[in-house]
């Protein structure tokens, strides 16, 4: 089977760490459940807590956390601000990422009302489609633009990641646009394979595929470890 | 870092093979490239084209195919309508997984919309939304019931799947509606952490973790191994 992709963090103590694609995931799920316990006003939060709530053992987090540096005192557990601030400067969050999302139809209109995304610093900057009738429509306070508009408009807001939410026949080219137009990060909804440059992260969410692993997992009932929830 | 989720599936020679979550998503994508690549008239495929379209490695692709039993040729490749016979046996797709979907907002009437579903033989048979207003509207031929009528209608339309679209604070109770009516497989978009019992399959879909995922790798612009994208 694949290897899993690997990334090189810079650590707490200046030196570099490995990651693989799954632990990034789960430092999303922690930062998640932590930002939830801090509303509740709990300071301190215990690896075993953090496990039951995400269902992930005991060992498994306290092993993840160690990668955020000695945070943790024995017996007396984490503090859930100094986890949240951590596990944001590992993912590189502890900023605001300003997108751009091009595609207003029904799942645009869904990623723009996903309250997630502004929580977590993700601010839509800009809005485009390559839908005649829908351009120069105002949604929260963004006009629709067209994609020939996209260079000066992606300049001026400043957008560093695309979001593609438009139909699998114009994916590519919206990719190419959203490229040379200076962004070096995408998010496709497509269900299509997107061609990019070496230098561009693409990171794609095909619903289908979603779908078929639940399809296979009920289909042969298979026992499966909890942390790949 | 977490052991990968394993499954056991049955061989093409009676046998048990475990296959990883990574390897189950690989077969999701090489399907949907064999069913374009049929679609264009091309009876054989190679194992070199299909990693070329899919940017992962010959050897890679070779060694999945192989969990497939013996069906290439050296020096022909692969019948592409075997190959996607196999794969949709292997997936447990080769037959229709009646779906019911809960929440018909934004998001659930982008689900609906995406053709993937349909034409992977995902077919949603009953709608559901826990907002009054919404009960008894018709779309796509199908009736808008409320949770109250979930046993009854999951029973006469025979759904299998059940679709999670609905708002973070509504998602355990529909979930917990759901897995009562007889469901066994849920697919959950809204961004929390559900509790289900063990027989239960959960696919999770967390549209902020992608976007974080992103920008963790933008943030560290760290080298990726194509196979994972």
């Amino acid at each position: 089977m694949a290897k899993e992709g690997l990334f090189n963090v810079r650590a707490s103590d200046g030196g570099e760490l490995r990651l693989s694609r799954a632990s990034v995931g789960r430092f999303s799920l922690y930062l998640r459940h932590l930002e939830g316990v801090l509303g509740e006003g709990a300071a301190k939060v215990s690896s075993g807590q953090l496990g039951e709530a995400l269902g992930i053992t005991d060992a498994q987090v306290r092993k993840d956390l160690a990668y955020l540096g000695s945070l943790g005192q024995p017996g007396i557990g984490y503090s859930t601000q100094e986890l949240i601030d951590a596990i944001r400067r590992l993912l590189g969050i502890d900023r605001c990422w300003p997108v751009a999302l091009v595609g207003v139809g029904n799942l645009g209109r869904a990623l723009l009302g996903y309250r997630g995304f502004a929580q977590r610093g993700f601010r839509v900057v800009a809005l485009f489609d390559t839908d005649p009738t829908k351009i120069g429509q105002v949604i929260d306070e963004l006009t629709i633009c067209n994609v020939e508009q996209m260079p000066a408009v992606i300049a001026a807001t400043g957008a560093e990641l695309g979001v593609i939410a438009v139909p699998c026949a114009a994916a590519q080219m919206v990719a190419d646009a959203l490229i040379r137009a200076g962004i070096r990060g995408l998010l496709n909804f497509a269900p299509v394979v997107l061609r990019t440059p070496a230098e561009v992260r693409l990171v794609s969410v095909d619903l289908t595929v979603q779908l078929e692993q639940l399809a296979f997992l009920v289909h042969t009932q298979a026992p499966e470890s909890p942390d790949t929830r």
